[in-house]
């Protein structure tokens, strides 16, 4: 029998609980076995409410607990200190995004974990969605023919409970940015197949972020083979539904509703603005994500967004945040 | 009875048969008088297939034939020079959209038909269209509630009958920063009723356009009052119908095939996902253009779309067209 993967959680946050310990139980071979959070009565709570033996109060302590792999999903500022932490301590990583704040945090996670031989991760789950998985295949199927335009809005009005650092803390890396444009770049660059490499971006304050910082982003792009993309990135859409369009020289498509955390959403394909549903069986994104980390420690495959991957979407993020700051087009 | 204003067609080209010569002739107090071509045969042929009495080779004979009002619908780099020797004989001008191709021209337009006293106005029609008008409406009435970001995509296959100089001679004014980013400008300018001042833009050839002239532009606006806009355009998508999208905190409304020449198109105000048709009823704006143009030339009221206007959408335009080729953000 195969070792049971022993996961330490770091952070006792809202997407772990709904999200990451149901999938890490629902993959044959993990385990839940410990949660570290700095708030020793919170954590205890959390640990009750979802049935996790061991609390620790710091990371070391986590650490030394005996877990296999961590899941970091603090505040943002923390992501990278926390990851090269546990790297050192011979732990595998699976990240939330984004991975790290800086560029050079980002490199030596990655390579931090290549000299160790250890499985990095970051938790961009749509890769392991249907829908995008439908997309990328209808990219390199050539159903769509050449892509002419990629147009894309993650806009939404941010729940109550998420407001907080993720709005009003620069220090914890506030800010569209940080939450949907690295988000997004690694959707695209999954999708389209390729990469970044030029970037423009205008930012607003619609009242939802503090002053100073974003809550609307407007971005334009455009990948090493030309092709122009547009994001629109809020936190203040209240009445409109997430979506993505690439429009080739064969077909369109239109997909709607796909870039939440739960799975669902609709797909159409239009030829000559004839548009038909493409089906889709949606399926939980979150243990795709722990399956292929596992296995991936174990020495199969690869996560389905490596440390590389990361580091790609994280790029474009920072870069985004320059172009809006200087008022420049900045190469990636 | 009121004096009849006896137009004089400059260019002998398919929009004006198709929808200017029409309005001219649907509005009480308006008539075609002559139309002037470079070419003898094609502008005969052109003038007993819409029954205009009178040819006119050159400018200068158009200008002598007793006209009042000229319509200029030559190739884009023949605009200015045309409008201005129609203002200095005395001639009220509705002109194409670019209404010139360069900000200096465009210029000495408005300062001439000022000092004339004559009526400049540019044929940017959607302000026309009872669609647009809504979304208008929809924006100062504050159904929409505070604008937090805004979606153009005017993508079309241009069709055959439209390629050749508009897509291929960079002297003739070719490619869609005059033939589509000028259009948007206007309709933008006039829905949220505030000008553009700053611009980014990146551009694509998806060989429709000729090598080295843009077939594809995505553009990130940003206005005044800091809202971020976003336009897509492009000669090569086949497969989609062009949009609009404005997103208010109160609702979002979207606005489906309305940025073509003919009436038609639907229009959808969302709150909280939900979606409902505000209904409309489509009506030709070319005879509300040719009205208005006519009750202007009278001294009543103002045309739909005046010089100032076009001055402002060409300069959109141009700073796009340098903020692609400079890879700058270009303040307006």
């Amino acid at each position: 029998m195969t070792k049971q993967l022993r996961w330490g959680l770091v952070g006792a946050s809202r997407i772990a609980a709904e999200w990451i310990i149901p999938a890490i139980r629902a993959t044959p071979g993990n385990e839940v076995v410990a949660v570290q959070g700095s708030n020793a009565a919170r954590v205890s709570e959390y640990a009750r409410t979802n049935d996790i033996p061991l609390t620790c109060e710091s990371l070391e302590e986590l650490l030394s607990a005996g877990v296999d792999a961590v899941y970091i999903s603090n505040t943002n500022e923390k992501h990278a200190r926390a990851a090269i932490a546990a790297l050192n301590a011979g732990k595998h990583v699976l990240g939330e995004k984004p991975m790290a704040m800086t560029e050079q945090d980002a490199r030596e996670m990655v390579s931090l974990a290549k000299h160790k031989n250890l499985v990095l991760a970051i938790n961009h789950h749509l890769r392991g969605m249907n829908s995008h998985r439908k997309l990328r295949e209808l990219v390199e199927s050539g159903v769509l023919g050449d892509l002419v335009a990629v147009r894309a809005m993650f806009g939404v009005l941010l729940p109550q409970h998420n407001r907080g650092w993720r709005t009003d803390s620069a220090s914890a890396g506030a800010g569209v940015f940080f939450d949907l444009t690295v988000h997004d770049a690694d959707t695209l660059h999954f999708i389209l197949g390729e990469k970044f490499v030029r970037v423009a971006a205008f930012t607003s304050n619609n009242g939802i972020s503090a002053k100073g910082i974003e809550d609307g982003v407007a971005t334009i792009a455009q990948t090493a083979s030309g092709l122009t993309v547009q994001i629109t990135e809020s936190f203040a859409i209240e009445h409109a539904r997430t979506t993505l369009e690439l429009h080739g020289t064969k077909a369109s498509v239109f997909a709607d509703d796909v870039l939440l955390q739960r799975p669902g959403g609709r797909l159409e394909l239009s030829v000559q603005g004839n548009r038909q549903e493409i089906p889709i069986e949606h399926e939980n994104a979150y243990p795709r994500v722990i399956a292929a980390f596992a296995d991936a420690v174990r020495g199969v495959g690869r996560p389905l967004v490596s440390g590389e991957d990361g580091l790609a979407s994280l790029r474009f993020a920072l870069a985004a945040r320059t172009a809006s700051t200087t008022g420049r087009v900045i190469e990636i």
